[in-house]
């Protein structure tokens, strides 16, 4: 069965068979002119949105539908996590092919939804249309801060470590294998043999690190990586005023990562910082703040790894053995 | 010069140059993971998104660009109208084809930016990329409203007086002007000549109606028709559990549009409300608050007409002549 085979009814009583129970705080949810919610109180409101179109963000050859719809939430809630903000609502703006077959559909909400259910986040409205061509997530996301809580990319100093959750170019390194693999090879990938396809497909959103980083004071600026860690590093050093230097003999790279770069004829270091679509944090901490750092983490906040420093500028340079080198060009979207 | 030939940076410019000077609530605006805004007192806050797709809901053909980004806002302003909220913020996340051209880009982003300064709206942040088909145009918008004054489709009882704001079917006949006229008469109604056209391409959401009859707890029910008055009225009696009955010779359609739909050989009452795009408000009212609704619109609520009554249910009918009628079917998207 096709999505066209549907009316928009059905479509919108599939996604909400898979939806958590509506909060208090919701007042009216799905199937009014737009919903109406209570603000939570004594808490600012943090809000983004993120867009997955087929065949720029993803190739539905390789992507299983869940992940397509696991990675359309955690792009945003990667954003909440780099704010510091506590995820609470979703809409779900979705662009379907008539051609969609609804097992797929389905599968691609069942995705999003236990995302959602495993941060909290309830999705309280969106839009349906066709589409006359790819397939596109259009997701929005709001969360919460306390005042003066909220973790921004323009209070890095001269003198600041910076750190890095998790492990860089993951993601890449597993995109890289979902494209060069055989129909086969792609279905053992599938059973999550490969962490680093494991991360390209579901990425985890740091949100426990954000949240924790932000209520202890103890980051001074902070982004997510979804274009990489040579692009985090520009863009937090552009924004607060700073250089940055990077070692990139401190880079937590994947043995598997760096093996398949290595094969594959590239620097390790280069393809790890490059290649977007880790959806770590990189932030910077004040060097009397380390133990502040330690706090924070204590409970739950994940590995984290002190890749570099920042300087008064304003190059920003990888470290290769002991030379600096300018930063490479990560990902961009248009030119 | 195309879209392709500008960074991401280059392309948020040209978009920032075009908004108004941020407010005091917004204290992150665009350049960071996400906004950060002080949600306001004492408010509910009212959510909605919408997505513009290009060869579903517009053609670039007849489509002038600024007309794109007007109806792009103007579409989600609606549906803040018919909830009775006040506008307050978008997020704009847009999937551009590398062939748009720059000064296309601009004046769309023009169009929407002057209907947003007009509804005092700010767009605080939004999402680029790149698209290997359409134009897609996706907005999220929030407003507010006091604690219990919501319009919603839910509240009819039988007896209500159904109202319509405007009239119907005038952006229905527009698009089929646009779409049956050649390029030299598209040129014509681009300059406003047609008063259907100019319904069809510039639309004004009924935002100021619908902020009076909340405060003034005129309405039982409201919603906007933007998939035109037929679909209104099976939503409005669904989600209340109503009939309804509508008369035919009571709607508000245009002479322009009137003559149109005789003169291409349709009816013209089923032409004007099986056609979308009108973005009128629909609403219903107790027989002895018609007082209070005259109250609620003296102050520039704008045109509204009688044309209809909510009975026991369930039937939705046109009442044609003396004869009930069963309701056509709207537009619908999918099935």
């Amino acid at each position: 069965m096709l999505i066209s085979d549907l009316t928009e009814a059905e479509i919108i009583a599939r996604i909400q068979s898979r939806l958590q129970p509506p909060p208090d705080w919701l007042l009216v949810g799905i199937g009014d002119d737009a919903a109406v919610v209570e603000p939570e109180r004594n808490r600012l409101e943090v809000l983004t949105v993120d867009a997955l179109v087929e065949g720029i963000h993803f190739d539905r050859r390789f992507t299983p539908p869940d992940a397509i719809g696991h990675r359309a939430l955690a792009v945003n809630l990667s954003d909440l996590a780099a704010m510091g903000a506590e995820p609470r609502l979703a809409l779900l703006s979705l662009a379907l092919p008539g051609a969609l077959a609804c097992a797929d559909f389905d599968a691609m909400i069942a995705g999003l939804a236990a995302l959602a259910a495993a941060h909290r986040l309830h999705v309280i409205g969106g839009n349906l249309t066709e589409s006359p061509g790819p397939l596109v997530l259009d997701v929005m996301v709001a969360g919460t801060v306390k005042p003066r809580q909220a973790l921004l990319r323009r209070g890095a100093r001269p003198g600041d470590a910076v750190y890095v959750t998790g492990t860089v170019g993951s993601a890449a390194a597993g995109l890289e294998m979902l494209k060069s693999s055989t129909t086969e090879v792609t279905d053992t990938l599938r059973g999550h043999v490969s962490l680093c396809v494991r991360r390209y497909l579901y990425p985890e959103p740091r949100v426990r690190t954000g949240l924790l980083l932000a209520r202890n004071r103890a980051a001074t600026a902070c982004m997510d990586l979804s274009d990489g860690l040579a692009d985090g590093a520009r863009q937090i050093a552009a924004a607060s005023g700073v250089g940055m230097r990077i070692d990139a003999a401190a880079l937590p790279i994947e043995d598997e990562a760096r093996r398949w770069f290595d094969a594959h004829g590239g620097d390790a270091s280069t393809s790890a910082i490059t290649g977007g679509d880790d959806y770590e944090l990189m932030f910077t901490v004040r060097p009397n703040r380390t133990g502040r750092l330690a706090a924070a983490l204590r409970h739950g906040g994940g590995p984290i790894t002190k890749v570099g420093v920042c300087t008064e500028g304003p190059d920003v340079t990888l470290v290769v053995g002991a030379r600096d080198t300018p930063m490479p060009r990560g990902y961009g979207h248009f030119r």
